[in-house]
């Protein structure tokens, strides 16, 4: 995945949707491998789009794709994929539909219809302007609420395997108090992985172990064993997590 | 910056350190120029590590420095460096410190002392187990509270240059209706660069415009122009942003 644009980079703005789509893609039985956040750069854009469609099945973007000048998504997905930037016949008529009754469709808007050559359209019933697909590369908005309904509009399209499945329990303990516990019990559980998330609240420690896996059996069987190796040293186990 | 751990791609956890770390490098006058958000592998940490490290003056990671199994950010980066890991003697005197009145040293807490061989010590006044720095490396905690306090310990302390400044206005608008405004007048201020963040709320379009540089008289005069010509153009502005 890539996260486009200044705004994140410069901590203005709070990413929402690094979390969204992984847990979109987890629905699908996709793993997101790799987020790479980067500026509003074509080159940078660019390279990073090549580097990580290079080693995974697919590639989702979010951000920039919107009517200003520092919206440029596009080009730099033309750019990695050497294919030239033209306006989408069914774009343009969706956004002069959706413009039809605010002012009309202007040169600016007209921008987003722009999409990398050969790419077909992700429906945005949101806001007019369409999220694009080319092959296996997924360009949605940077807008959570739009990103969302982007994603949305794609559940089911995609190949994907066994969604990722996880169990979740918790302890009123320092996670280095059971350190060697969940090690133990991860190498016995060969596939099963077993997360520490340890906080502070209420002012105290805790921490939550996740167990995830394809298989919900071996889910089962590796946090039965979790939770009674954590009983019999002594640690009150809050299921479902704190 | 890299960001690490399965809990962020598996958007099990929102990850709030970019955001933190990027405001806290602006007043240091450094700029975050990548993310990288990697899972717990150490040979997927290295390597972006490296890739990282190579064109940016600093490195920043957050996550996996706890004792449990999957904590292996201080492996990754010593795999990138190619030196060995070693216990820091100062970190082992620290933790003993913090655990004499909380159960002792364990080999699952002795873990925390572990480093790159040549690094020394971020102080954490929270919970012990320090930070790491090794050249321009700087290895933090996942938890937001923790990398916090590492990261004020590091104030001062980092070599930057002029901090970027910023100045928001706001109007009810689509973007898309002063999209050639933004441009234009950005065009006119080399120095200076106007990102566009539009948003949904109360049922209404608006968007924010910021105005970035080093200086701020230009930011100023930029401002300014963008001001008038938004006014001229029928706008409300509103200064500070919406």
């Amino acid at each position: 995945m890539l996260v486009i644009g200044d705004e994140i980079l410069s901590g203005r703005t709070q990413d929402r949707n690094v979390a969204a789509l992984a847990k979109w893609l987890n629905v699908q039985g996709i793993r997101l491998s790799e987020v790479r956040i980067v500026a509003d750069d074509i080159e940078a854009i660019a390279e990073a789009a090549n580097a990580v469609r290079a080693k995974s099945d697919y590639l989702f973007t979010t951000g920039g794709i919107g009517p200003t000048h520092d919206d440029i998504t596009v080009d730099a997905i033309a750019h990695a994929l050497g294919v030239d930037v033209v306006i989408h016949p069914d774009a343009r008529a969706m956004l002069e539909g959706y413009y039809e009754s605010r002012g009309g469709l202007t040169e600016a808007r007209l921008r987003m219809a722009r999409v990398p050559d050969g790419a077909e359209l992700i429906v945005n019933k949101m806001s007019g302007a369409p999220g694009i697909r080319h092959g296996n590369i997924f360009i949605m908005a940077g807008i959570p609420g739009i990103a969302a309904q982007m994603m949305e509009s794609l559940t089911g399209e995609l190949e994907g395997g066994a969604p990722v499945l996880s169990e979740t329990i918790g302890c009123w303990t320092a996670e280095s108090e059971v350190a060697d516990i969940l090690g133990a019990v991860e190498a016995k559980h060969e596939a099963c992985q077993i997360g520490s998330y340890p906080f502070f609240r209420e002012g105290r420690v805790g921490a939550n172990f996740v167990v995830r896996s394809t298989a919900s059996d071996l889910i089962c069987k590796c946090l039965a064993e979790l939770i009674e190796t954590l009983e019999e040293a002594g640690m009150d186990v809050v299921k479902g997590g704190i």
